[in-house]
């Protein structure tokens, strides 16, 4: 399991985020705004995240509006982005069939 | 299916709101927290609004943060809170078995 | 609403067969079996599924073991396939993209 | 996380099954069979279940028609019931809200 409680540093992160080119680091927060053929199609994506999620012990702060999906991830606990945040994320592409 | 286009009176949204104690009115808004003992319980109930959503093509603005849910049913289109904004949180409260 | 209550003629079943390669009539059911990459995908498609079945109020007998989804359609009710199934059968191959 | 490579012996089986009165033990599978008030009960259940396996990595073989829900967990890989698969039925259960 990816590292969960220690914050990366700076340089790491800067170093992470080409691989996630779809993701916008806002802070200590990953961002990423989806949006989808109608409510089947996103729901469908949705279901998939849930499952990740739960399979990495670490749950998103997420919206959905009919085809749009916004995704948000941070580490509260650790106090800024860790590694299990970037696994998050690619793990949520990766469902995509993006990665 | 309840009207979905004409906008409620007034008074007739203050007729419907007793039976929905569990929401709360906030303009053209009907409002509704919820808070689950995990993700695995408040995903439960999200893949249930889901459907019921999808059954009454009206579908929530809604978010999730690990254990808690908040839903806001409004109807964008007709400018108002309608009929169909009031079943589909009837339909939501009973899918909970509340109702 | 597509007819979900009269049995459709043999030539009627014939004619419609093409427009769903996918699936295999075995009498008086739809037949599909799908592969996924893995159960995450898998559980995306039948989220999806399940929307489209309760919005046409038609639910197909379905079973799952990791990345195979195994999906029977028919019409118990009306003793013999209907328009409704093969309106199901076309929703699910329209939600996985291929129509 | 419970062992999943080494079967049980039949003590150990027969000392695990009162603790899980709903399922039936057929020969290498926990066998159990689900009723719902409708579709979108069955399918909440589903839901949890579905993030329940993800979680534990082991996954039922399980069918679902309306409101009917069948599950059979086993353990093909070790060729007999493991640790895991009573794991997996007692969470399910504890999805259920019954233990």
């Amino acid at each position: 399991m990816p590292e969960r409680k220690t914050p990366l540093t700076e340089d790491a992160i800067v170093e992470h985020l080409p691989g996630l080119p779809r993701w916008e680091r806002r802070g200590r927060t990953l961002h990423r705004e989806l949006s989808f053929r109608d409510f089947t199609e996103a729901w469908g994506f949705m279901s998939m995240v849930a499952l990740v999620a739960e399979r990495l012990n670490h749950h998103p702060d997420w919206s959905n509006s009919w085809n749009k999906v916004v995704v948000d991830i941070s580490n509260h606990e650790a106090g800024g982005l860790t590694e299990i945040d970037f696994e998050l994320a690619a793990s949520i592409d990766k469902a995509l069939g993006e990665l």
